[in-house]
């Protein structure tokens, strides 16, 4: 099966709440919230893929020494095998506004009730789970 | 500049040490220490390819449900964009043995010395820092 190369960002706020994005109707997996971030085009490293990302759909402005490899999943799905690393970041420049067709959240990573309020996309619960455990040593 | 795709794992005995493997001479960066792992080729998964690689460096066979999947590292190199995950892994079957011309051996983790005694590739030293902070949680 076809790896597929993504990259996705936990953006934290100053209050240390979580940032998730919610897949807009007429996508696949809509409904479901999950990092934002998007596919590693070929010869773009990750860092440049998540900087290139989230400049288009949240109109910010990472910086690559801002950017923490944390973790990633590899995740089976019908068509395709994901491979996600993750980057945590706290730091960017500008103001969040979502560019395309997508509602935004910050959410409290330890709440307990987050995966009611707001569900995750499958591949997205382990990289939660994940950073639920280590986000306080990070 | 070109990703490449490696994955690599990080076994742990029951006494909690760490395997490292040395480059062997004639290799780029001979005698620097590095988890073992090794290329992730089309259409195989990460899971795929660590199992492929351990089984034909080490002669062990690993269970994709015992991987765990932890941190990653997208590290620049002259020639590529180097980008590995890496596993954690405690359970495998078969008895180690280096069936590729390299010494490997067992480490603790939290020795401060290690980075002397075993000094690491350069891509390896931000996972090796990051298995410290979180192994225990893990």
């Amino acid at each position: 099966m076809k790896n597929l190369f993504v990259v996705a960002a936990a953006l934290f706020n100053e209050k240390d709440q979580l940032l998730l994005a919610q897949r807009p109707a007429g996508k696949n997996l809509a409904g479901f919230w999950e990092f934002p971030g998007g596919k590693i085009e070929p010869d773009e490293s990750p860092e440049d893929a998540i900087i290139r990302e989230l400049s288009e759909e949240l109109n910010i402005t990472l910086s690559k020494t801002d950017l923490i490899p944390t973790t990633f999943i590899s995740h089976t799905y019908e068509q395709f095998q994901l491979v996600m690393p993750l980057f945590v970041c706290k730091k960017w420049s500008g103001t969040i506004k979502c560019m395309e067709n997508q509602q935004i959240d910050w959410v409290d990573l330890y709440d307990s009730r987050l995966f009611d309020s707001h569900p995750p996309a499958p591949a997205d619960i382990r990289l939660i789970n994940f950073l639920k455990k280590i986000y306080k040593i990070l």
